[in-house]
């Protein structure tokens, strides 16, 4: 019976093929979308109160721009797609870099400088850009793991002082709050201070960003498991020793203030601009804090153990987490060297992105107001059905027009669960009375 | 001046890299994207009115899928994915087919196909699918026509009768005109008519898609160029004959019940269902038209020219023009044989695509209200200002934080046309007066 309700074809006898969708990726239904739409809405509005403005990309770029753009572990992940007007057979020895030309992008933080490149002469300066879109990893499925998924970021090009630090920190949590994600802790470093750190442990210049690497893995790996791997590095008993000890120290700082006067007592290389701004920086968002005109809902943290994976990052970092979602929520900082790349000459840079799909796994499944369901019979005239459905939508609601069943009841019951909030059935082009649908409980079924 | 205005970057002397996006793809300015967004909304609006709901599928499909879709030319210009885990190098013979397994979609029904196979037991019938979202086409780059673009579709899937073709109709005439894209000629035709008519003009069954695809060049080289091509086509002077005197009987019918009398008169083969249907439809519009409630601005005809190039048609076809754009703004049509691909079983479906580019360049570029720039000066205070900014996004807002330049005529008269409506100058963290910002009239500057 079913069969024969949800659809008019033939059921044939041949298997049912395989339609889903390729591995790694996945299909959004009605009501993911619609739920997805709704976050998108919020945070949308809450970061254009701040001037961003949304920008778009192309979804390709040039393979060599990708490659080249210090973003790590993600160029390893890249969707490469074949070069136009190959021949049938590739010839032998033909390298396989060679039959490729675009690559999907991985993010869009390399995009953005490439914009920026091209379109600096129509944009103001400070530049606030904000994107939300689709980015591509191959990377092994698992469960919340998509190999197409969407990113939100906002930027400030053209402005090197902290007031971009502090917007952006400030724009970023008032999203997440207008989202519903809350409480969160932001925690705040500066790669420049972990340079120094490296340094004061003995680490020689040009190896630091693997030392950093290892560093960054101590919240999974213990000490324990980060002294193993810095010696699997190469690095003495004497690094990894200093390592434990002084950022067991400055990690132990129960203040910005303790903190700060620690690594200027202890990181000699570490400049003290650096940690002037560190201490802006955490001076507004104490004061955002206390604000009860802030967002609310977060703690702040000026963390010397948040490292940041990608090589670009050249000032303040951060990293926004929230005890409902592993790994953080949402991350950024300052890029300083990465727009000169498409410019020829450097701009100031920083930004935070957040990880929009972890929201929509925090915040969960939305249920959607479908509206008027209108029920007509079968033998009901095409051109006064759809009359009487402009009628009832005369006033701007939603009217979905429905061929009515013969189980009126399960009907009813099953547009209760979809979403609709009510019902008329339509007799001879007149609408009957409209009733209220609730789930559960229907009324005059 | 302007540089150091600009950028608080170093002019360093080397050249600008080239920034461009790929060849054929583009980038996507603020004030062009927020009049796509403004746009979109009003499409969604309409459409959601009527029922239909937003899914998602990802870019990428598995390539044999895109591959067998029955959509003639647009498989030839799609981007293939090289499959991961290839060795550096390619040995001998391997054949190019062998080293790609994804592609990206270039049309959005063949991905709602595979949707409705792999998700039909979570779906309504009839399942009112919207789809808005990029496709990717590497077609030959040319004015106006770019390489990745954004359709508008929406389908009905699970409704065989022409209650489908109506509603779609009236949906897509209502969308249009809510976008503002006034007056519109929608011409209705059916692809079985067609076929009747290529076997009325003696072109043999297995032949009549070519037949179909000369005759549909009729607009643009003239009944000479198609009487050329047919015989090249190896078709004789009788078919071609016998073709430009059907077709000219039948395409100079006035009104749509000669064009229907007409038809069953001489196509024999024609089914009657076939030529009720199209009545049913063109009385749905007739009523539409004359009902002050519908969208207005619109004239209709049922058109036996109107070809519609996709081989997967089975039913009645859809063109909507607008004398501002060249080709359709819109099309569709009914597709009863391509779900049951996916799933297995025939699934009668129906849809009409807006080409969202074309309603983009109709509609003209618009003018945003940025709102209000609050100036500070370079020396101020980072959480003091940010906290001044707070306070003015209180009630909702828009407020942009910018730093002061000497030249204050200069920056307020960009600011205006920017398309801020007004500004105030922040000093010592307290607001100064508002003032209004107009483009060539600047009050208070």
């Amino acid at each position: 019976m079913r069969v024969a309700l949800t659809s008019a074809g033939l059921a044939c006898g041949v298997p049912k093929p395989d339609a889903s969708p390729p591995r790694g990726t996945r299909d959004l239904l009605p009501e993911q979308v619609s739920r997805r739409e709704e976050l998108e809405a919020k945070l949308v509005a809450a970061y254009e109160r701040f001037g961003f403005r949304r920008i778009e990309t192309p979804a390709l770029e040039d393979l060599a721009r990708l490659s080249g753009s210090e973003a790590g572990e993600n160029e390893k992940l890249m969707y490469k797609v074949l070069k136009r007007g190959l021949g049938a057979v590739v010839e032998a020895d033909t390298p396989t870099d060679d039959l490729v030309d675009l690559g999907l992008r991985f993010d869009l933080t390399v995009p953005l400088t490439r914009f920026y490149g091209n379109n600096q002469g129509q944009l103001p300066t400070p530049f606030r850009s904000m994107q939300i879109g689709p980015v591509w990893r191959a990377e092994r499925p698992q469960k919340g793991r998509y190999r197409q998924f969407t990113q939100c970021d906002i930027d400030t090009l053209g402005e090197p002082s902290v007031m971009a630090e502090g917007e952006l920190l400030e724009a970023t949590l008032t999203a997440l709050a207008a989202a519903g994600v809350s409480p969160v802790t932001a925690r705040v470093n500066d790669r420049r201070l972990l340079m120094a750190m490296a340094a004061a442990c003995g680490v020689p210049d040009g190896r630091r960003a693997g030392f950093l690497v290892t560093l960054d893995k101590r919240d999974k790996i213990g000490w324990e498991g980060v002294r193993a791997e810095l010696l699997g590095r190469g690095f003495g008993e004497e690094v990894a020793a200093e390592t434990e000890r002084l950022v067991t120290l400055l990690a132990s700082a129960e203040t910005p203030d303790d903190l700060l006067a620690r690594a200027s007592d202890t990181v000699p290389g570490v400049d003290d601009g650096v940690l002037g701004d560190l201490r802006t920086t955490a001076e507004a968002l104490g004061r955002l804090m206390d604000d009860p005109r802030g967002p609310g809902g977060f703690v702040y943290k000026l963390d010397p153990t948040v490292v940041r994976g990608l090589g670009y990052y050249t000032g303040q970092i951060f990293e926004f987490a929230h005890e409902g979602a592993a790994g953080s929520v949402a991350g950024g900082g300052r890029y300083d060297g990465l727009v000169g790349k498409s410019l020829g000459r450097d701009v100031p840079a920083c930004g935070i992105s957040i990880g929009f799909e972890r929201i929509v796994d925090l915040v969960g499944p939305g249920r959607p107001d479908l509206g008027l369901a209108v029920l007509y019979d079968s033998t009901a005239d095409v051109a006064g059905t759809l009359a009487a459905g402009r009628r009832l939508r005369a006033d701007g609601r939603r009217v979905t027009l429905l061929p009515r069943r013969s189980n009126q009841r399960a009907q009813l019951d099953e547009l209760a669960r979809e979403g609709f909030s009510s019902y008329l059935v339509l007799a001879e082009g007149e609408a009957g009375e409209e009733r209220r649908l609730s789930v559960g409980r229907l009324e005059g079924s």
